[in-house]
């Protein structure tokens, strides 16, 4: 299947040795016909370099991003996937798949991008707030290089929910030529209506990924990503969670990678599930109204919030098409919008005010 | 007219000495009914400390908000303004009037607030990154008032535009006892289409206004307008501009406020002529959809850059939902919508990227 790909394709140039010069052009074609688009870097240059993690991890998404897209298809056939290669003049560049008003999905964005150049002012000021020591040299120059794959994908049925997912890779060279490098990201869902046996898949599915590396990190990373999803002037999260964890440089570089790999393998078995379900439930007006506004929410969450948003806006040459996909097709804002209490409505802005444990 | 009104209900108090009691309490009801709810500070405690500008200011605001309320009213007649008066508990409040779902807007809101405590750590970063020097006592304290009326119109036809206005003052009480004061304001329109001649009658209202004070006025504010709502990310303006200003200290408060009060005489004028030439306007589903997704770029402006809605956003005890109150009912983002060359659509957009002076 598609997920059994995974293990091939970043496997694949390790057992070069054994390999003769056909076979290697032959796995190269059949990396080729598998991705998107062709990878930022080139496959040439991936192969060559294929012993750095950052070519690995470009393979990561570029692969990631191509088995999200044909499982979003194959649920959603009268569908086709926009792809658009595009590339940022100060370096790098990225893929975008978008789905847009499909019978199943309303609007599904998958993007890779691969970028590098000097870190602009603003975006290390930014990080410095976080807390890292960045050394600059005297120009002020901070070269660095980040890729990752993130996608948004809002249904149509309001009983189908909305998921969010985006691992990336970072790295950093400070002036004395040491590489900060760090690996973040995250899935997670949000719901218009509660569904409690959806939520406990969906963090299931989360919590084996993890537990396969550490038994600590799902409790961990699931109480990040309550926090991190939350709209405090609404005193709500965006959703009822996942997993989420940032500037994660330990214990190693290649146990975070594996780490990291074992989510996005995750991420089509925590979701498609859900999506075949309820994509044929039936449901009124008053309940697309309801989703509408939780898209208003989304949006706030979004363009008030979230750090990859703002770190987009903020870094010269991002391409801002890619980065505001993550935004429905549409949403609403009522003024003093109130649900019924015990309706629905209110059941699910209960969890989002409080959130649940769903794996115990 | 509700217009008439305005130098009365301000010039009212300063009569007091030639004023039997009972004429004056005639008065105060007659205020009392001219306002949509009682001011926050009170009318009692208006009228003793009525030379101080604060008080002056709060009775022009609440003018403001009134005759800007009738005179939508008057317009959508189907529609009522539902009104809700608010306490904010660390100090002050405010009174929102909202009127959702009318035949010819689809959201209007108009909201006053008075609030006054201790300036928290964030605002006052946020002011000292504007080049304020606020000198706190030792606990870190800086005790403020801040006031203001604040609207934004969304009509439903396509054919009307979108209105945004917002009249403030600010004080801030130093270590050392020095007050710092300022004001600050704006009107500004958004049309989904545009239409020279309502361009033109917009600026020249405001021009007139801005005229009577200083000629160097309107080219000043007009410019900072279009610099103020520019969605940087975009590369566009949120409208067609208007006039902006902030920080005004200068020459005198009494100069500065007399200014500001022609800005808020000026509001009725420059907008409802243009409702009324458009509201019955046939429109097309494009041109609804194309409304839409500027609708879209407004919520972006808002979230992202408003210096307004980030400020209240960050002040604890803010009512929320008078804030957000200026987004629209209803948007829309499509991922790389590109309007045909020559189209109405790409028509505004020129505008938008380029501002035009539309008065000489």
């Amino acid at each position: 299947g598609a997920l059994g790909g995974l293990g091939l394709g970043l496997g694949l140039w390790r057992r070069r040795a054994a390999m003769a010069a056909g076979e290697e052009e032959e796995e190269e074609e059949r990396l080729r016909r598998r991705f998107m688009a062709p990878p930022v870097s080139g496959l040439r240059e991936l192969r060559r370099r294929r012993r750095e993690l950052r070519s690995r991890m470009e393979l990561l998404i570029m692969e990631t991003q191509a088995e999200v897209c044909r499982a979003l298809a194959a649920v959603d056939p009268g569908a086709a996937f926009a792809v658009d290669t595009w590339e940022r003049k100060e370096g790098g560049g990225g893929i975008s798949c978008v789905l847009q008003d499909g019978d199943v999905f309303e609007k599904a964005g998958v993007n890779v991008s691969v970028v590098f150049g000097q870190l602009s002012e603003e975006a290390a000021r930014q990080m410095r707030s976080r807390g890292k020591t960045l050394k600059a040299s005297a120009d002020g120059k901070l070269p660095f290089c980040a890729m990752g794959v993130s996608s948004v994908i809002h249904p149509k049925n309001p009983h189908v929910p909305t998921m969010h997912f985006n691992y990336r890779y970072f790295e950093i060279e400070e002036a004395d030529g040491t590489k900060q490098w760090w690996f973040g990201g995250g899935t997670d869902l949000t719901p218009t209506y509660l569904n409690e046996e959806d939520a406990v898949h969906f963090h299931k599915t989360l919590k084996e990924a993890c537990d396969k590396h550490d038994p600590k990190l799902y409790p961990k990373y699931k109480k990040w990503c309550d926090d991190y999803f939350f709209i405090k002037h609404r005193g709500e999260r965006r959703g009822i969670g996942g997993i989420f964890f940032d500037d994660l440089d330990s214990p190693s570089k290649e146990e975070v990678f594996q780490f990291v790999q074992s989510c996005a393998k995750a991420i089509v078995p925590c979701y498609i599930p859900i999506v075949k379900k309820h994509c044929h439930d039936a449901f009124t007006p008053e309940e697309k109204q309801w989703q509408q506004l939780r898209r208003g929410r989304y949006v706030e969450f979004n363009l008030v919030y979230d750090r990859g948003t703002k770190f987009g806006l903020l870094t010269p040459g991002s391409r801002i098409e890619s980065i505001l996909m993550s935004l429905p097709l549409t949403a609403r804002w009522e003024y003093m919008h109130t649900p019924p209490e015990s309706s629905r409505e209110a059941e699910i802005l209960e969890v989002l005010r409080n959130p649940k444990d769903w794996v115990h």
